[in-house]
């Protein structure tokens, strides 16, 4: 197909595609004429991606030409490349933990050996547990064991996540079409969830201290 | 006490509790001789709302007077500033709803209407969620029903939150208690378990996608 009918099949403004073609984060199309290259369905699902890294992730075209590096490294594997799609669009923990960090962080790390998670070793978002741990000790003077504090609403998050990740595609399906939809299950339903949990707190909130 | 201990006990400077004072947020102390004032628990617990409302939710002092005039509002039934505590620290939806959010909005009324959950029928929330679905379906052109998009999630929301409200103190506890207690669960309980989510994503890809 020609540039035209790839931005309309996308939604993507010509001068976009463009646009993302010079940054290099869409491959360019087959040389066809003099003048003219060709497009095919690589493109649209390249597109669709950088899209919703961009327009619903908001990430920077740098990051988002990181992103697609990793989606079309062979060696890279699919779990690992859906791992740093994650990261980049959940975004990284605190740059410099402080000490208190530090010290919760071995619980955090504790806590989720006990849940039986397979995990990296290093995932950012260990740290960004261990930021919270502090913080809601610091404001309450909780000093209840992670599992106490957490464990149900692990049990939870558990139930949640097994849903999203049943709502994506199957491994058959292409990187770039499985890249996209960490994009949309991390950011849209993390939103939609998260509106949910308000609503229901509201609901719950009325049940336990009334309507008035 | 005098307002040196009432900073050390709730660990806000003397300078910071003075430029509350003078804001208004914290009421002032009983005149106890020429130039000194005596503070109370009261000021204790109103202190600590304060400081969840400005260093934990990030409001601004006028949005901050705005939550203590509520809870000091005796008209004001416990519910109902639980709500507006809520609102003032999720934060509110989009301010000029466009016309497929109006339209999406009219659906997700009905789908909370069917889940049963008690709730204000202009939560600012309903248009939150509304926009999401707008997104989504414009991204994946998924035209399902919201139950069936967000029928289970919305079960799992409601395990959660009812979890969360039973975390807080009974109704027995005071106004100020409260309200703090909303601050941290909706804010520092929410970033908490949005890290468990992502954390659960990952385990739950690995046993999908496999490790590598």
């Amino acid at each position: 197909m020609r540039i035209s009918e790839l931005a309309r099949e996308t939604g993507v403004p010509v001068a976009t595609v463009k646009y993302y073609l010079r940054e290099g984060l869409v491959p360019p199309g087959e040389r066809h004429e003099v003048n003219q290259a060709r497009y095919d369905e690589r493109h649209v699902r390249r597109l669709r991606l950088v899209r919703a890294l961009i327009g619903v992730a908001g990430l920077s075209i740098a990051q988002v030409r990181e992103v697609v590096a990793a989606v079309d490294d062979p060696d890279l594997a699919l779990h690992d490349l859906l791992g740093e799609v994650q990261n980049a669009v959940a975004g990284s923990g605190p740059t410099e933990p402080d000490g208190r960090i530090v010290s919760a962080r071995a619980e955090v790390d504790a806590f989720l050996a006990g849940l039986g998670w397979k995990l990296r070793p290093d995932a950012p978002t260990r740290d960004r547990l261990a930021t919270v741990v502090t913080s809601i000790r610091s404001m309450t003077g909780d000093e209840d064991p992670l599992d106490q504090l957490f464990g149900e609403h692990a049990g939870i998050a558990s139930k949640l996540a097994t849903l999203e990740i049943g709502w994506m595609p199957g491994s058959e399906a292409g990187r770039d079409e499985l890249a996209e939809s960490v994009v949309i299950g991390v950011s849209l339903f993390g939103e939609a969830f998260a509106a949910l949990r308000l609503l229901a707190e509201e609901d719950a909130s009325a049940r336990r201290y009334g309507t008035g």
